[in-house]
């Protein structure tokens, strides 16, 4: 029986806790808050679970096996630096680490003392990603063109990290996952509207080398909540509408193929539309951090790849890296 | 009675035709196209207009007192140029024209001449547009934060100009109308993927030196339609779905204010966010190159200031050149 | 060449007038109408056609070999056996006749004098409605279980006949279509709003001896316009949305099973649903009216049996029949 | 603080149980169930509350002061006569009971011993439904002239009762709130697919003596859900959408006045068409189920009037009665 420690219970907090409690072969031992009364209301769910207000006590402890550190992003590389050095498995939550190097640093740690890394990228765990991963794997859509993606809402504005930080590694780790791919280069522009500096609103592009564009706009300051991402490839297109409750997923039977222009009229182009029939898959309604936490364990317990593995993982910091220094420097190109 | 001649009959000619036709004060008298059988179908619905392979009739007859231009862009220059050195009034179809240089030329020719220069932005006459300018003019919405458009659809790749030269006119014409004032610098990226390197797919940020932040998607290789416009004010924010046959205009009571964050507690800042109430003000459903075509009339003979003036094409082809050269530079800033 | 006349250039006449004279094998060589000021209309277009105030001229010119009605619904009967008495081909516009005595008639008289009576459902003709007869056809969907329209929406009330007369035609004769069964009864409720007691609102159920109801809602007084048939089968159900753009249908893999409920635990009944993969088909966008224009010269100069037949008018007039009788006898049940 | 306990713990319980724990001024002593595991369900939760397989510990009990009634609904008349009897306030599960005569004797019961009797008809307390109230109340909408409501998804089939008393007491009930007034009669159709004879379609139209006609379209076998009550007054028009996650409301500044005919044209009746803006109203989340507990217990310490009271809960069972009936003798007008 693996014994899991959880360091912060915020917001995702109770998620994990609930999720890791129903894993066959693992049990959390302990969660790990500097508030009291989220303590509290860990206890009264979980009277069995031990709770303390720092990390000090799980860290040498070495019964526990695994963490899930569930901290503001600036505190995830000491807190898994630490628990990897004295052996333990690690479960970031997203994004991975404030810097690219920072994660880098973490994964060989973890290689040299041969213990699982793994990137709470929940999203991979969807039924929709997983039915668009099968699709795309399967050749249906064809060769990649685009792949554009809106996550916008009213708030919640983060203190910490830009909307850049706290939005899109949803977008970015979902395009690495279904596109084995690292861009080229970034090109961000992005706008605060408060007096911290913090970018409220912010626009990405992703350059590769391949015939690839990737785009996502970022935003807290939507009156409407967009989640949509759209994948355009040579023979076929998806489009992932998160908001919709059922309806999630669409693959349009759609296609253009140009030709080279006729030298007489060079009025025409040849392109041929191809607007066909639309297919609703049925996706999986299964709760996507219940497939984090097996996942987890199974890497640990069997020594399987995880799905979210750190290379997601790494990557996403990089583009968000990258990102975040274009923004900085007016939309220069950074190159990855 | 004004003489009105229309050069180019082509997508949108019929339209410009059946509008002028019925405004109260003009005539079309003549109708330029190189394409014999198009100028068939204009006899056949108005046996009484001349009709002229080439151009050159319609420039030497004193009795024409305006020229409507709607041939390719790239034609805009030396036809408007040739008019209004003949001292004819000239309204030319979006964009004015493929340089700043050649609209600048133009305007100087008119200012010259006392001639009307006015370019068919068609869609500022919409009920919709109208109803925004009065929402923003009122100070409803309160000082403009963002302006976010999507227009994307599948096809009509065009040969001669890429997507944002095609697509971006209309939204940047609507930005310049409900708020007077340059962008300071645009920063665009695009593919093509088509032989011809003419982008199917672009992003352009437009960067201000107030508060506000621009972005337009434009793109002829999405499975849906999307015209989308979002605009996000101090106090409200407007959503612009012209898709949506009769609801197109949503006004949102909805804003955020953003205090400073306290020093005790820095994992929390103070965002005051309000959600509102939603209104959907009926627009107007009339046909808006009808109001083009009156208002060109009415500055021709009644010397009005058009809505659709020389500024507005101006500042939208100084836009769509320095979005050109951005993308053509990977991203690379360009100052307006 | 086939020489056809229209009685009535009201709402549908320019439709019917530009579709006839766009089918090979006949030419539309009379416009028939009391209001000279639509005959003027027809007159500016079309200077070929022949135009009169009264039906008599056509009626008894030999050279014109069929006609199509297009008056108030009460004169169909007196104009339709006059001209197939003169041994005229007749199209008439939906419904047939005020009553199926008068419809009946008219099959007789069509009959005895072998000439073609057809009736204008074009709803029949649309692409959406060709893919569902297909599907069900097919057997795809199974056997009919329920069908349930709703066409709702703002105005036009009609002077001389209720909503039912004036929106169910379209409903009824989809279903007919699709389902050869007349309904054993009708039970149909219904409100009027306005001083000449026409019902505005009216509800519709079908009995069949099958396991089928089907039930239709018309309204002239709803803020929002509605136009949703659900068809339900044993395998899988289909929804008609005549509002959307383009994705006008939807072949939802769902069902359910009911098995006998056991005796142990009759808090239970076993039911197995099913909510599987949607399937949005591009339907054809061709003009409906087209197909109607060519079935009704193809019935006239090749024999075939056009889609739009008489059955389907006179099992339409049954029901409305009924439907008005049940209505004015406060929903009493009325046999077919 | 009053003690109360809670007879039936299925699916409604949990949130019974947890809404009434919150409540001040009362405390959940009890919990009955037949079922073991519910009961473990309960302690797990809340340790201290008592738990019964019977309701007759409770029943004898004279310090429990009110029982919640969340059983099936063929024992509501027996439990709570006997709380009643025994001199308990007693909140029902909806509907109230199986036939208006036991619904009658409860209520002379609770008037004669002084206690509260309540139905849980959980919509009056939604947020959009008191807006709704709010708004008609207020004159807003003009004298009511339809109420149409759609209610269908797939499942769940009901082994009990029909899909009737299953779905309709939701939107009977806020006819009932939002206009005080009882149909004349009712008329029912409706089908059962099943072996057990119990409708899982079903369509029922109420007459009245005013203008008003009320329709209600419940099935268990549709593959969309949809919950859309459509509301006509004589100046302004409302959609509830409660599939909407936040947008449920929709005033429409739409209506229609008809004048008498003129002599002279017959073919035009003058129906004066308003179609006007729309208003959006922000509607409260607050959990419905909280009002519901409050106004139960308030009633009891305080003898205020709950919105939810027994004449609400008679009437919605005199129109269930009449639909039954109705259905059963092949749509027989009902008088109620």
């Amino acid at each position: 029986m693996l014994k899991i420690a959880i360091i912060g219970y915020g917001y995702w907090g109770p998620n994990l806790l609930r999720n890791f409690s129903l894993v066959d072969g693992c049990e959390v031992a302990a969660v790990v808050d500097r508030r009291e009364e989220r303590l509290r209301a860990v206890k009264r769910l979980y009277p069995a679970v031990d709770v303390y207000t720092s990390a000090e006590e799980v860290m040498k402890d070495p019964s526990i096996d695994a963490l899930v550190v569930a901290t503001p992003v600036f505190s995830h590389y000491p807190l898994a630096s630490e628990a990897l050095s004295k052996g333990k498995h690690v479960l970031i939550e997203k994004p991975m680490t404030t810097s690219s190097a920072d994660a880098t640093e973490l994964i060989e740690l973890a290689q040299k003392k041969g213990r699982v890394l793994m990137v709470d990228h929940t999203f991979l765990y969807t039924g929709a990603v997983k039915k668009i991963k099968d699709i795309v794997d399967m050749g249906v859509i064809g060769r990649l063109q685009y792949f554009d993606s809106v996550r916008i809402n009213l708030g919640l504005f983060n203190p910490e990290v830009n909307v850049v930080w706290d939005l899109a590694p949803h977008d970015i780790s979902i395009l690495l996952h279904i596109n084995n791919e690292m861009p080229e280069s970034v090109i961000a522009t992005g706008i605060s509207h408060t007096h911290n500096s913090i970018e409220n609103i912010a626009y990405i592009t992703l350059n590769y080398q391949s015939n690839l564009i990737a785009h996502f706009h970022c935003s807290w300051s939507s009156p409407v909540k967009i989640r949509k991402i759209l994948i355009g490839g040579t023979n076929k297109m998806i489009m992932f509408d998160d908001v919709e409750p059922t309806e999630k997923l669409r693959v349009y039977d759609t296609s253009y193929k140009v030709s080279p222009v006729s030298d007489e009229d060079k009025y025409n182009i040849l392109v041929d539309y191809r607007l066909g029939d639309i297919f609703l898959p049925r996706v999986s309604q299964e709760e996507a951090l219940s497939g984090v936490a097996k996942d987890f364990i199974s890497a640990i317990s069997k020594g399987t790849e995880p799905v979210s593995n750190w290379k997601n993982g790494l990557g996403v910091v990089k583009v968000l890296e990258a990102a975040q220094k274009s923004i900085k420097s007016r939309g220069r190109e950074v190159k990855i």
